[in-house]
């Protein structure tokens, strides 16, 4: 007995040895604690510190005010609250308020350096950036469509499709719903397209899109449908670390991101989807909506394939930057006022637009609703609290989702 | 043209933005790098630091004494070293030896508080732990296998199945090689299996697994196959996080790990993916291993379903730990001397071993090893340096696929 005692502490000393070499690891103090009455407790043991700051953006925004280009500008940076030392070295910050359910980002600070919060395995990766989440998920609301639930669950795979374009493999991210694999069933498509600094693990990772189609299908609010996920930056391979440049360090200044090579390959991303899966492959079972450059994307794509999509959601869409002028298929961006005759006269089921009310991109896009309006153009239009945020982009997502293909 | 710029501006302040709540982020600061004469640089902006140190694997280890029930162990502990602050409040340490080319874990600690390096999006998560992963890839090393080449990519799905069992869905891992979704043929499949306190990620994240097979797939030195990568925590539905229990903190006091419900669920798995994959169901073409718990897995399975398995492979096995004397399942560890009997009598391709030298578990895998000796039974035994460890796992993975299915 002694024996198994000693072998059985091995084995477990020999994990945790294991882990130490990760020494980032489990401080014994929980964190984060979402109370009973919805405040949520955050801990780090720090017993040498003598500043540990919080900075998530559940706290109150600060109004940052700055100058661009003799323009003046303002920002929304994260709120940031201190922690006290307790016993035990152990800072502590609890909420004054019950937090409101929803997905959040936070960090610490700890005399100055940045640090992900040791206790909480749960990570985003946003570019080059690492945050703690804190996911406040309730029954009744939103962001009860964030959580995992027990309903059945879809499969997300990582997928590779040769691009003629590229010249090489590319990556993308499939969700096959519930029962596919199981089935001779055919399935409508929605293609998802991410911002300027994402790839095709963004919207999974930190637009929750999964989960947002996993219990949507559930409930019986969206129909159950294949989501692809696209990487917008045509000259990458796949997510950074994904793909055979190792550490080459991921950046938001990549080549071919908004000059027209991504919207002219697309049609490539279609035929491969419709070739390895079980797709009803027609218009009017095809959508596509993206955020910010994927929303750019989207138009774009949209209307120089007239005949591809029969559902557009442009999602805070980085319209009217400018980097049409400077594009390398210019074709693509030109004669936009024909192409939307063009698209309009056949009738698509829905144009989808939404934005944020303190979005930098709402002027633009207001100009662009302006122009619909003037043509007597339809769409759909949601204006939301906030600006150029993910709390944004999850909302545009689960009201989008549930229109298609009905 | 100053619009235009002013919007580009704003479009990369914006996702800039959506950046910096997350604040842990880029410094500005590359590291690591891999320098031409092989050595590596680390590097850690903190201005307002006293001390600034790194633990890492590459560095020389540890030998740390310790008495555990009255009996002295040895724990070899990862490498430290110190880092210089330079111009800037840039520390920077240089290894004084060219790394040898592997993948290993580090940590930063500043003072005295454990950061993961917040200039490397490379991260694992091992159990509760965080850790900055430095990979070392070599043309002609073994760590070439580990790097992601252009090859063709097989396909990497979290699937999930239902449980009977354990009464609720859980999720796989699943390996489809190139080509397979395009195709009619059928393949061989391997299960693989990871330790107590992993999951079914720590293979594909840790286990450098699917790099591995796409690399020796690529080369012409294994068999294409479909591998499966379970989660044998049979308690629990999903990776940390990935399941319907939220915040609940990851654990190695799992119940259920090591006491027989795992090994008797395991033809259901079996029965999944024959019934949802292209596979050839047959003992021929069917292979398991797993690591240390997944080895004592490995073998139970293995001897509990003589006619399931043509090769099973057991890495630093975690056997003679005595958990087999008070499991809730005791019929799956008894009488083990017949049960090699039937399954050596039934002449399977290959029983694989594999252990490292300074393992803790390496006396309870020589008894084994003298058992089989003195029975005569015929196995495959490969021995390395080191102790239990991922480095040795994925070198036992790269040795163990090319044998199979041939």
């Amino acid at each position: 007995m002694k024996r198994i005692l000693i072998l059985l502490s091995a084995i477990l000393l020999g994990i945790t040895a294991s882990a130490q070499q990760a020494l980032y690891s489990a401080q014994g103090v929980e964190s984060p604690v979402i109370n009973p009455d919805g405040t949520v407790t955050f801990r780090y043991q720090a017993p040498k510190a003598v500043k540990v700051t919080l900075s998530g953006d559940f706290l109150p925004v600060q109004h940052l005010e700055f100058e661009m280009n003799g323009q003046k500008m303002t920002y929304d940076a994260p709120g940031v609250a201190e922690l006290r030392e307790g016993p035990g070295g152990v800072w502590e910050y609890t909420t004054p308020f019950a937090v409101a359910p929803e997905m959040y980002t936070y960090t610490f600070s700890v005399d100055g350096n940045p640090v992900i919060d040791p206790n909480n395995v749960f990570v985003n990766r946003d570019i080059a950036s690492l945050t703690s989440v804190l996911l406040v998920p309730q029954a009744g609301e939103r962001s009860d469509l964030y959580a995992i639930h027990r309903v059945p669950h879809g499969t997300v795979s990582k997928v590779w499709y040769p691009s003629a374009t590229a010249g090489f493999d590319r990556r993308l991210t499939v969700y096959t719903p519930a029962g596919y694999e199981n089935s001779k069933t055919r399935y409508p498509v929605l293609y998802v397209l991410h911002g300027i600094g994402g790839d095709e693990d963004a919207w999974v990772t930190q637009g929750r899109a999964t989960q947002i189609l996993d219990n949507l299908i559930a409930r019986g609010e969206a129909k159950p449908m294949i989501v692809v996920f696209t990487n917008g930056n045509i000259s990458q391979e796949a997510a950074p670390l994904e793909n055979s440049t190792g550490y080459t360090r991921p950046t938001m200044a990549l080549p071919q991101t908004m000059e027209g090579t991504f919207e002219t390959s697309f049609p490539e991303v279609v035929k491969f989807i419709d070739s390895h899966y079980r797709t009803i492959a027609r218009k009017q079972s095809r959508a596509i909506c993206g955020l910010s450059m994927g929303g750019f994307h989207t138009l774009y794509i949209t209307l120089n394939n007239p005949d591809l999509f029969n559902y557009s959601g442009m999602f805070s869409a980085a319209i009217g930057t400018g980097s049409e002028e400077t594009a390398a298929h210019k074709e693509i961006y030109e004669n936009v006022d024909g192409k939307l005759a063009t698209y309009f006269s056949k009738k698509p089921a829905m144009l989808w637009i939404g934005i944020g009310r303190t979005d930098f991109l709402i002027e633009s896009n207001n100009e662009f609703r302006a122009k619909l309006d003037a043509a007597g153009y339809p769409y759909t239009y949601m204006e939301t609290d906030g600006g150029h945020i993910w709390r944004n982009w999850r909302i545009y997502l689960s009201e989008f989702v549930p229109l298609l293909f009905k």
